[in-house]
């Protein structure tokens, strides 16, 4: 019953059958292999356009590069308060981009407002060097908490960046889970919403090791293999990501796995939903979940076996969880069973 | 024909074995897992002593945290002027430090000149701020041009760091490769010379992507883990590079993989040295070796498939190269087979 | 009439007339001069203790270089929602840091609210490294909507920061206007509340170019001469620095030069009070006050030649101005005359 | 008999007076004022074109905040191996650079040597990221160690440099001196000879702190503002720069007070020349000499009162000093008497 993350999940067979396959013979190094430009391509064709890939090894390290690459002297990118990149990455984006700021923007459920967005930006006035200056937008699909923005909500956004010289940018950490969930097309779900810069996390969702920053205008990125040379994440043997790549991408792997992880979430959620002993603290549509649960359930459920993180409420809900209660956030990955979610079900309806 | 890098290699089977054997099921993320914990302890059984570990995934990472965990404010790292942290990282030992200075130090054969290392340090008077102040000397070993520091070397190195606040970092990329040439032991090589911290490198030498960090006081990297997340070098399955350090580490498989390598660049070497075309442009004694080539010979063998790289000749020795000639630098790897390294000889006897 | 700015106001005749005495003859350069020294035991007198005083150019450089004093890898300010550091100063926080995060922490009146303080630091669990580690919390005195805490509210601060490793820095742009607004002594106002670093500013209050930081605790400033030099702060000809607080602080000039732009301020805000077509937009009571004014009037204030800023409300204060109002922040100096005052008054009674 | 250095000496009367005048009365802050602009309008005369110019406090300052205003991933900047850049800035440039590197070229007399250049240049290949990429050449006029570029010697670097991308930066430092020295126009000495940033210093000639960037295509400094702000380097009360440079630049005072220092140390030069326990170490023609004096004779100089500096020799002269000798450094400047350089022509005569 473990729940803690979809990166406690291991790789998928397939993923480790390319490996294999592909670990015999030489090939060129750093990027340049026949391999590593097949999965570029395959980008290409996954986004409608041509664009520039570049291959790195964290999530972290794909939102902070990709902030690098846009930054400027004083810069400042706006983001959710809950963001991924202001609460879970050390200072990464911060130490990257040599001290942009990530200035937060509320919302609710995890989305940011653009009408605050708005007038988070009118704050900065044209030359004013003192506030610094606006660089960029990130919104993270799914978000941080588990929900999804929808197209005009993305539209909202980018009518409000668009024009400034800002970049927008989409950490899809877990993109494969949003597109399932949504139905859209890749495309769909970033440039034709007006995202410049996509970070494609392979990670969590049956891979080790891959993550892909997406570049739509590839003329906007050509100081960008310098960017990842410095930044350490220019791996030698690169075909070993584009490996994971192409087994991912191959015969829709991807999408199957998200869908597999999504719907034991759903599971997942009619259950907790359906317990007297614990209820769910919003709504999500993806494979994570958070849950108000009584605190003493909780602690039968873990005895159990049941691996499940306290998580931090949201700035603006400190009152959500009563005082015998506590926040968990649950998650479900290409690899959970349904037993497992089943037995998570029993136990949490009789209150462990 | 393949001579342009160890990276140019993949990975051994019984790597990708243990990959695989590893991708099933859930094991806890972030460097907290079993696995994670049992190759740590081999590390600590490797080094005769408690280390401290830190899986990184290239060694451009290894080297920079290595140098961004002991920096100081106008910090300056002595190294040899054509090391790779220098000459081949992009500018990561700088940026990750923030600016930390490579201090080149001159020496033959590639190796730090300890009465120049003494004298360079000389020139940084105590609390003269102006200057900045020296916090590590870095040595490569093998050297970054496939020579090897005997152990009297590194002692000599080590008397004129000791007692000055100084770190010896070891970039130990080829460590495999320099131990089974000197046939010491990893203690003998490292701590017992005075070394502080090593990159220990395995991804040259059949792995895909594992490097370590090796802290020989553990005391001194309580600030490692903050260090390695904020430079995104966090993997979230970091079992997948700790399982290619246990397969790599059983019964000897990376000694057994560096002598092939040796052995093969051996090969090359004597072939080199008997061809009318080419000569050794200086004595190499691990898997990498330097060669004058007759520039329509070289040009030749590129036809005819073999694959090296156009090296730029160490600072002091420009003259090295003759009008016809050009330098190659050719490496040999666990994947290099006799028959590749023999088709080579004889061309290159031939004048290709 | 003109509110725009104290720094708006030029250097008092003692300060001159100290650097035309101090501008004969040589002097030991780099902080090491006589005079430096001299004005650095005035600072041990000013705070009853021994300090360490660093002499620095800027607000912006004092605020920062302290900051980066007591950085660590993945460090956190935690400061006001408004405060200068992170409103105004263009990310050098961030950069002299390599990028620490300034965490914004609401509160009525520009203060910390200690109970949010606490529970914003509570987000930290111990050894996360996701989240990164809190390293400072800052305070401005007076803050940067011209209020002023109270000895209890700054104890309230410092109980929650106490013996958690965190620093307590206060900004003291105008540590002057603050020190005679309450009758405390800096000792009072400063280390007996808790306070570890405080970033002492001159420059608004009649000198040209002198801000300090005093470290409370000498033994934790042993790197802060690389800092400062690193960070291009330390100034050949220091003695202009020293002269001019030399100057500042004899005979009690500073604190007369701050009760005057105080007295000043307060003549205004009563007569922006007293008028129909502005109001006060939230108390203050030091040399920095914040009006709502209708716009047709500040328009004509402006047309008469008064000068004050534009100021963006606070985040949780966007429907303080009506829709024909504006806010404008006005700012009195040591150089303030009564008649300008007056004008003023006279004007904004009438509508201007 | 102080020959420490330059920035020993204070501020010339006219600098105080300028001051002085320019304390009364308000004035717009940050740059923005009439003086501010007018020093501006006087340095498009001074060069002969338009010109962007931005006031910083130091000369590490100066040259930091011109290469980080040029500076790419994994950028190199270019330098003589003896540069001030290097050796004396505490890593600023890396630190502001975020990490550029400073990359020692050799050559005689402090001088870059223009074939040795080219050679560094050349050890650089197109899109190989691994060496990063040359952004920047340097070059002191004049040089750390008192000699001048002729205008044929900086003509040959701009060839090297021109069409490469290369920004070719000049650290002026001692400028006027340089200027004198000559006999040149300030246009004739930089952009006529392919400079693109100079750092324009004043402070060691008279002011108090007083250093410039002039960028010689305003189009390229659009970022500088939010370089500078970020950098701490934009004083509030700007027109204390502007009056220094004001009054440092009418009438020649400027010219007055270099071809002083200059003057003074050609007195200084003939006397350690005639003296039998002192040599000039190597030829200069500006205000900085460098001599090698019996160590019993230094020692006795000092005792009488004469200070100057042991210097570290040149990286290709450490057999310059015998065994009883020691290196000095010996600067004159805009307040140094006739007097005192007569009493030390006197002492070192006699072995002091």
């Amino acid at each position: 019953m473990i729940f803690a993350s979809d990166n406690w999940s291991g790789a998928h067979p397939a993923v480790n059958d390319a490996l294999a396959r592909h670990g015999e013979g030489m090939a060129a190094a750093y990027g340049t292999s026949d391999l590593d430009k097949a999965v570029e391509k395959r980008f290409d064709e996954l986004f409608e356009r041509e664009v520039a890939v570049f291959f790195v090894g964290t999530g972290t390290a794909a939102n902070s590069l990709a902030f690098a690459s846009v930054n400027r002297p004083g810069g400042v990118v706006l983001c959710h308060r809950e963001a991924h990149v202001i609460e879970d990455e050390c200072g990464a984006p911060e130490f990257f981009t040599h001290g942009a700021r990530m200035a937060p923007v509320d919302g609710s459920a995890g989305k940011i407002d653009p009408v605050r967005l708005k007038r988070e930006l009118e704050r900065f006035k044209p030359d004013f060097v003192h506030a610094g200056q606006p660089m960029a937008v990130t919104v993270s699909q799914p978000t941080e908490v588990g929900t999804l923005y929808t197209s005009d909500e993305l539209d909202a956004i980018s009518a409000v960046t668009r024009g400034k010289g800002l970049t927008l940018h989409m950490d899809g950490a877990r993109f494969a889970n949003g597109l399932v969930a949504t139905g859209q097309s890749p495309a769909e779900m970033t440039w034709k919403r007006g995202v410049d810069i996509l970070s494609f996390g392979a990670t969590k969702n049956g891979c080790w090791c891959a993550e892909a920053i997406v570049v739509f205008d590839p003329a906007k990125a050509s100081q960008f293999p310098y960017i990842r040379k410095r930044g350490a994440q220019l791996f030698s043997k690169t075909r070993f990501v584009a490996a994971q790549f192409m087994a991912y991408l191959d015969d829709g792997l991807w999408l199957d796995l998200a869908a597999h992880a999504n719907r034991m979430a759903d599971r997942l959620r009619s259950a907790i939903d359906a317990s007297p002993h614990a209820r769910l603290a919003w709504p999500t549509v993806t494979n994570e979940i958070f849950a108000v649960i009584e605190t003493a359930t909780a602690e039968r459920l873990r005895t159990k076996g049941a691996v499940f993180y306290d998580w931090n409420p949201p700035h603006d809900a400190h009152d959500l969880i009563g005082p015998d209660e506590m926040l968990a956030r649950l998650v479900t990955s290409w690899s959970t069973s349904e037993s497992d979610v089943d037995r998570f079900a029993d136990s949490i309806e009789a209150g462990a």
